[in-house]
């Protein structure tokens, strides 16, 4: 390890090093080289579909004549993605890009140098970022829309699962898995709505804005957008190329999915622990020990509950990335966007794992029910039932309540034994006067099967209102189809159009 | 510093320091006594609310009859909020709705007791916090709509400024910047957007959700939801009470409301600098040296830079605080909630200061125009010129012009010295051939002024691009205005809809 | 709601509004007023210290003379803190540190103008904000070191506590809870040692520096660190004014022990469920319900996962504050300090919390150990034996203890009823040869407390293993409690050594 | 897009695409495979390590004999690291790790299963986990000390260079780069001290914790370290595996890195704006236009900038990602270490990016000089002397310097204007006398070099003063050196160990 002693050596050895010139040894390791691989891994789809849209639009509205237009389609057409997909950084350009505008130009004796007329660097690499983040998110979405399906299928599945719910680490009131289930669902209905918002910050184009304040040629920035899929323009071109909101509010979605995700998990590992033993995780997604073959450890589980976090802090990374930058042409997102992909891969994986795991899920339904039997529960219900019985006063009837499961906790009772002899002679104790009502409504109140299924008040356990909750459930899942479907379908028609249109021109030519 | 050595003595110094029963000093400290205070200071008039909404509810379904009913509904008239702020924590109720429900039910002889019937503390606690952040959360939009409305003016009144815009610290091209502040105008109009959506997943009752599945009492979960002046209400009882929603995104959409705001002023800090003295920051938020007076130090800027990298900090707690927590009832939010009221009032502050900068700020016109010529700013426009007007192919047009700013530059030459006698000589050495065109194209896109007018595209910095930008911004603060006073309308409906009916009913009684 | 129309409007409105003169209303309200709140609150102190310390050395270096100084001296000595207490800002001076000068200067005809001689309001301020985090991070470090000391003691009471442990969610070996907590007492330590060095990060005086360059009077540096009680002098003078070490490496330690006491308190919850049943928080830290007696809600493990969270997200806000803030004199800090001292507050009350409820903890032994029988979480150490005793190779071994599992699985047996005939057959069905040895060796490791005690290896459960970890734990507090009583009498004797100089100097004057 | 309507189609679908058996697609997709990736691109050297290390151990114990350890031995010479980095995962095999373990075991007739005696998957694979941190760790350690040479060399290099500090944006006073810069070598000595500490905590050895009990066999934890190169071990068997301190505390240091190291970046971008024209920073590290020579954007500092940014959110993604996880043995640091690795690797490229920009950066010097004449920043040096050498009172002289430099003002005078005779008359018409002293020294004090050069206070401009920091910084550079010599040192010593007793036992054997 050898230090220079001034800084004259300093800075011989460093230009030895790094050379003289543009660029620097270590900017190509930080950022020219890595870019060169994002540009070639992700962005060559994008990089066609703006040069075909742009030219396109050029022609149309008389900036490039059709003669050279039709030369540089041509030679767009030939281009060979899979040729620039093996190749690395070698110093030569700056960028991929600017090595395939070399190779068109010279292709077509310099008139493809005409493409980058009423265009910048700007305006093109941030609309190749924005359809890039917009292919990523329609995807993570797809995905995440298989298993907010699995999770109301899951729902529907368990609509009659009864278990107790657990509140405060302690046993509080009878439930239905299913119930539990469809909320979260509208969980994840909140969660996609928020991705299709955040999606259609994305899906505006920037193109035309050019270096930051468009250009003066009559360019049709609408039908650029139009051309490569776009719903919209970002309007003020200073904002198109400055603001990050592409970038940050998916990201910030993303975070909160993880965060409502995780803390879904967060239950689930509760209960499949060994003491609990609600819930099987199925084979696939537990490791066993070769020499304790009854453990199952469920660890997808508990992957899920680190790399879900892991995703909110990469999230929020994307938001760090930008405090404090200047709003306008900064070179910053390309040191962030890595982060927003990074980002939407781990969310898909967490999602898909997911997926798997509920779908496959085995619960304990038996032991779940007898649970229910076991602690008081219901208690709250006998209350409310004297009341509406008996006409007793409620803050009384429920001083009594607590009086009777005292004194049945004495006795080691659980809900089974609370038989009409029990309760009459604990009436007397307490009202210092014999029980003469009629025990029905009481012995009612004892089931936890009633309790759940009294509940008819909307988003309660009571069978139609959890139908209602289902039906609605499974129309926003049809719904959150419909929306994808229908964007997928914008994205693939924006590439038919083009090709028609070139198709045409190049066929006339 | 005494430390127990064993743990009989740690515990029984403990149980000595912190009592036996129910509720241990630390508890008191961290939760009990803060909770009392928040409670005192922000939750009251909510509490109220929901009391008379909830009971008016329990009478027209029938499940409290008249006379209870109206007995309540007295006492509840009759409550003196002023009496319960000036209370303290005291240890004789867990909180402050207890020891109000106790002095409730004494004044009624009991009857009051039936208020908490068919609902829990849970249901009623979360619908207390939705309350208190819809209030918040409205008022500092309100604010921020200030601060909006100030940006777009401001923007008006520069829309003819001419400056020159720095990307990557370097002069770039010449602009407008009255553009720079409608495209800021436009960040802060999406981050306006996200908060409508923020309020509208706030905006939703829990109520008639009871402990976390509904209630066997024949409740309208609508009615209380509409006399507490909510859109609708959280259908799933699980979720209504488990989901962190509504203090997460809020918290979230804060956090990029920050990083926006902080991007425009770190570009405001940059142009306050002595060197660039673009801008001059009234004396209302500058501080001076008393040896100095010539020193102005914009430290309102300076304060907002830190104060919304802070406010970031603060939002991102929120969702801190909830990962990995159980999806449920828990009691979680009550630690955090305080982070999302301390996001909204630091938030508010720094929209205030902001908004009072921007509306005072002072800007060094004659300067900034002077700038413009000193640069080369507007060269990418010549060769778009060549192009345009002799037909000269667009990279080679580009190439000359690299070589006339090269020349210019050994000159020591600027914009103004761009004769055509200079061009031509240019032209000469260059092409090889005399300058045979007419020159009157060139020397308009010499100018910078030429540069910012002729750039009519949509968002573009052109007279009618900005106008009509300006006309959108102004529409949309229209929008915005219109959204908040509805919402202020609704909750005060709400609030008289309630006294209408407990009149009536009081009135019958 | 009434937004003006133009930028002349919204001008006057403005300066109407927040005054034409430093300070403007919204300036106000976001700084000054907060900044005298916490000058009066936190600072009359550290104000005072600093005052003393830099006259007693101006004095002593000549630069103040004995005449003038004293008259100092006395005005200083006569200073109420009481009175400034009771102010608030009314904006007549700029903070609470002008006011009294103005009033010390009134006080001493002028002379009292000569204290501010060889220093600046940077070097001053910051000099208060270290001690006033020092005196905070000396408070938080002594209330942790209570809960180590109550973590130690849990452990040794626990030394023979039997339980299975748990990985993956499922019983993995058998271990004991004493372990479990002298491993937590070492990421304790750990964290003890992190606060050690954030404190002499702290404990460092800028006085000194003056404004950024240090001063052209022979000022002693040193000699005032000694006097307000540090233990040496941040050299530099740009970094001392310029770095923000002392905040954001407190801030940056106190996440981190956040992070390590949450993980506690996860597995703390999980321990404390209705079917774990592990453990029994006291009265004092669980909420019961009115009507289900027997529930014990542990809210104080709940509150802590939360808000331990939340300070982990309060104490990244400090840092994500100074992001990209220029290295030098800023005013970010004061915006960024109420963080830190909102951070420590918080880490105390945690820290008392959560020291309270380990002091009081009970553990369910029996329950704990009976587990620790029905599961086969010894198995590993048969097969060991088998490879210790019988030369059976360890793989082969292995093989068949996991043969020897899975037909007790087959029977419903566990631990207790691997007898040697059952030992035996399961061998010769599995070896195909009679089982010839002792069986003596195996009938010990069918015993989860042997295999506990026989793991001597250092850091293990066996007996030695434990008590060297015990007697080490001990020993570290010890050297803790030393570390922080040094501290305190540093800051003690500083206070003692003005008192003494100021005295000596009066009673001669 | 094909959504299954029932959970039955569901289940079977899944369990189609996914398989009935360990392991789930999903899961290898999110966990096993990227796991087999990561071990076999960075852990392989680590497993042969553990591997021998162990081994030797084992066989000194006693607890493997000669013969069947020098069979493993061998078998473990002859294990070839390339044949794994060329398999992907298959399935065949859970890890890595397995697929070599069954082909040692395969090559030494079952001997090699022995291997596995007194160890566990837990402690072998966080020992890995250790070593790979550690050495990321040192090279990131070794590329930060070549960096903060530079630092100092360009402080020496700059030690008379005069510019204007500027606080607030605004100038400030004289001051020195050399001194800017030694302040910034002290912020990263201060970096550098803690990541010597999280080193210290990444070098400790948890082997011999075997699976969290360590083992009944009599291993020497401390042989293994040392043979692995540890300093020490992790005592506590429990802790050794569920303490998250190597990841959190490296991660947490290296964001403390992050974030001072862009607080600089923060300046220097600022001085390289046009309008600042400070530094040029050199041709390898910018970009420039093709059609504007003159631009030269410093796009390094800006990528350094957001890059850093970036590190502190990765860095804080590693403490999220361990938020609320169990203390214990969990799979949750196998998602999170690569956030660990990931935060070295960008370190590395940051820092190196930045040594290399410093290292060629140019100054501005003369530049810089003559804009220290331009403003009044040396005034409150005149106020001093007016103290000093005519003992007007302090507060006298500084309102009269103040009068002086109004004055000045209004007649567009600076520095160089205040000549004896404007001085004079200043004084005469403020104090309403002549002026009666001599001159002399105030006519030093209006020069900006002597306000740097008297300030000989330790830390100060002054020629002494700056040479002692000097010295103490290139004293500390020295130090730095010898840490990480040694720390390399250790860690070859201990394969050379390895090596020489492999070697020894295979020669006898």
């Amino acid at each position: 390890m050898k230090l220079p002693e001034t800084y004259t050596d300093l800075r011989k050895q460093t230009l030895e090093q790094e050379g003289m010139k543009y660029p620097g040894k270590a900017l190509v390791a930080m950022e020219l080289e890595p870019g060169y691989e994002r540009a070639k891994n992700r962005m060559l789809p994008y990089i066609q579909a703006i040069n075909e849209a742009h030219l396109i639009m050029l022609m149309e509205q008389g900036i490039v004549d059709e003669k050279n237009g039709n030369v540089i389609l041509k030679a767009l057409g030939d281009l060979d993605q899979e040729f620039y997909k093996n190749t690395v950084y070698d110093g030569r350009y700056e960028d991929l890009y600017f090595y395939m505008e070399s190779r068109l130009i010279e292709a077509t004796d310099g008139i493809a140098g005409n493409l980058h007329l009423a265009r910048s660097r700007n305006d093109m690499c941030v609309a190749w970022s924005h359809m890039a983040v917009r292919d990523g998110l329609l995807q993570a979405m797809e995905q995440f829309l298989y298993l907010k399906n699995a999770v109301v299928l899951f729902a529907e599945e368990h609509k009659d699962t009864l278990y107790v719910i657990h509140t405060h680490t302690q046993h509080a009131q009878p439930g239905l898995l299913g119930h539990y289930f469809l909320g979260a669902a509208d969980l994840l209905e909140r969660d996609f709505k928020r991705l299709c918002r955040a999606y259609d910050a994305v899906n505006q184009s920037p193109m035309g804005a050019a270096a930051v304040t468009t250009t003066g040629f009559p360019v049709s920035r609408e039908r650029v957008a139009e051309l490569a899929g776009f719903s919209g323009i970002i309007e003020n071109a200073y904002d198109a190329i400055g603001n990050s909101d592409y970038l940050t509010e998916t990201a910030s979605v993303l975070g909160l999915c993880a965060l409502d995700m995780g803390r879904i998990v967060t239950d689930l590992l509760l209960w499949a622990t060994q003491e609990m033993n609600m819930i099987h995780v199925a084979d696939g997604y537990i490791s066993i020990s070769s020499i304790m073959p009854q453990k199952r450890n469920p660890i997808a589980l508990e992957h899920l509950r680190s790399s879900l976090s892991v995703l909110k802090g990469m999230a929020d990374t994307v938001l760090t990335g930008f405090l404090k930058s200047p709003y306008g042409d900064i070179s910053d997102y390309e040191d962030i966007e890595d982060s927003v992909f990074g980002c939407l891969e781990l969310f898909q994986k967490n999602v898909q794992l997911f997926r798997a795991v509920i779908s496959t899920l085995e619960v304990n339904k038996e032991l779940l029910e007898s649970r229910a039997y076991e602690s008081f529960s219901v208690v709250t219900d006998i209350a409310d039932q004297m009341y509406r019985s008996y006409k007793i006063p409620f803050r009384k009837a429920h001083s009594f309540v607590s009086f009777l499961v005292k004194k049945a906790g004495t006795m080691d009772y659980n809900l089974k034994n609370i038989s009409e002899e029990f309760f009459s002679s604990a009436y007397h104790e307490f009202f210092g006067e014999p029980f003469a009502f009629d025990f029905t409504p009481i012995s009612q109140c004892i089931n936890p099967w009633h309790f759940v299924k009294c509940r008819e008040v909307r988003g309660g356990t009571g069978d139609k209102a959890m139908k209602s909750m289902i039906d609605r459930a499974k129309k926003e899942v049809e719904a959150n189809k419909l929306w994808i479907q229908e964007h997928k379908k914008q994205l693939c028609e924006a590439g038919e159009k083009r090709k028609q249109v070139i198709q045409k021109k190049l066929d006339k030519f």
